[in-house]
């Protein structure tokens, strides 16, 4: 059984947001984004995926569509295709969030 | 911004497992799975999907692909295409799972 423990896969850089793999296939992405403070994933686009920000750990101050908002542990958050997104953690704690994103780019 | 709060969706019957739709697109679901003590999701496949589940709150009995495992917060898995997939509530508390089907069955 393809199991996966978020806390044993969380990892952190001093130089940048980390990724980690959750699940994949032809077809997706699921990963686990972890930003220290201060950390961003700067503002970009896919013209014809959907990526889903779900936020397990911390506040994360999230950009889309030139809209701002912070959001919080069990929010969640949709980029439509073609809108610009991006995340910062704005806070002074770590922030996790589980992003699934389909179809690939 | 399409934003859900978990907190704000999670709703139970006494009658059978409830979901909640977060957000969709012609290419994927991803909804709230909310379960009393005693419910289930019952064991079936689809042919091209994948489904992971996340557990958010409590503790799931899993069967996949002939497998079972109890998981719990933090913790998730993957049902490949074709591979039988269930889960039931064997615990004494309410279940609450994020689950991510793609592409649409």
């Amino acid at each position: 059984m393809e199991v996966r423990r978020v806390q044993d896969l969380i990892r952190f850089s001093v130089e940048k947001m980390l990724k980690a793999p959750l699940f994949e296939s032809p077809k997706y992405f699921c990963d686990l984004y972890c930003l220290k403070p201060g950390q961003d994933q700067r503002i970009h686009s896919h013209a014809e995926s959907d990526k889903i920000y779900f936020v397990l750990q911390g506040q994360g101050l999230f950009h889309i569509a030139g809209e701002e908002r912070q959001l919080e542990s069990g929010e969640a958050v949709v980029a439509r295709p073609g809108q610009d997104h991006g995340v910062r953690n704005a806070s002074g704690e770590d922030l996790v969030l589980l992003v699934f994103m389909t179809p690939r780019p």
